[in-house]
């Protein structure tokens, strides 16, 4: 648990994370600025930076870095959700899709949907936390679905493992 | 293929990427400012903001976020690689892994093996290639694994496809 995030601040602990529980993380407007400081920066390809381009490409038109939209996904995830949980991390992902172009002007909504729950063996304070994400445009178009693993603090730790096994 | 990338400035076609071979895609120096803008904007949790809530989180002291290291990474690709391919963009990951942590002043360094390849059946001027991406800080450690798709054009499309199946 970090110094900034006492327990009167927790609300969600890793027990608190049951398989079947669907969770709201709100919503994000696509600005046109930030879509090609973001491609400027970290993914300089011509479809997220030129307008020509764009539109002679698969987009269509000027489209989103893949990576901006799971960093936007993940600013939602933090904001609505993880600032105010135990959460430690994250080992990564098991699967991750692009599903349909994001463009400036969108307005994504994320939810998340808990599918796995298990303690940790080697770390008794811990439990692991496995999470569908689900990103959708204003048409009610699935953009983004990402599937990977959350390490939450546990709200009463579990007996010390009598041998290392994660 | 964009308006801003002909024909004459294309190095790599899906033909060039075949299984077995390895890419080097350079390195890059992990600043702390951008660090912290990248997850004051994107991933504001404690530990990748606050050097003090970072000394007692999993990470001991200040790490960046795991999207601004794939935002590192993909920078890499583009600038040292896709810029010069026939990219069409990505459909998504089959895993991502978050190894070790990355924090400011490492040096990080990229590599890409690709190991699979083959036609889209319903494009014909086109071909998937699946890529590991394998990123290591300066003392040799791994710190993130990637294994992804990506289209692109061809040299030579092939024949139309008979049925859409892809």
């Amino acid at each position: 648990m970090s110094a900034a995030k006492d327990a009167k601040t927790i609300k969600h602990y890793w027990e608190d994370l049951t398989p079947g529980r669907t969770i709201e993380l709100g919503s994000v407007h696509v600005e046109r600025d930030e879509v090609l400081a973001f491609a400027g920066r970290y993914d300089p390809q011509p479809f997220h930076l030129d307008d020509a381009a764009a539109a002679q490409s698969i987009f269509g038109r000027l489209a989103a870095s893949g990576w901006h939209t799971c960093s936007m996904a993940m600013g939602l995830m933090v904001r609505n959700f993880l600032s105010e949980s135990s959460s430690q991390g994250s080992p990564g992902l098991e699967k991750l899709q692009w599903l349909k172009p994001v463009y400036p002007g969108d307005t994504l909504t994320l939810r998340q949907r808990i599918i796995e729950s298990r303690p940790l063996r080697s770390r008794p304070d811990v439990g692991l936390v496995r999470t569908i994400w689900e990103m959708f445009n204003q048409h009610g178009e699935q953009v983004l679905m990402m599937d990977g693993y959350g390490l939450f603090g546990r709200r009463t730790p579990g007996a010390p493992a009598p041998e290392a096994g994660d």
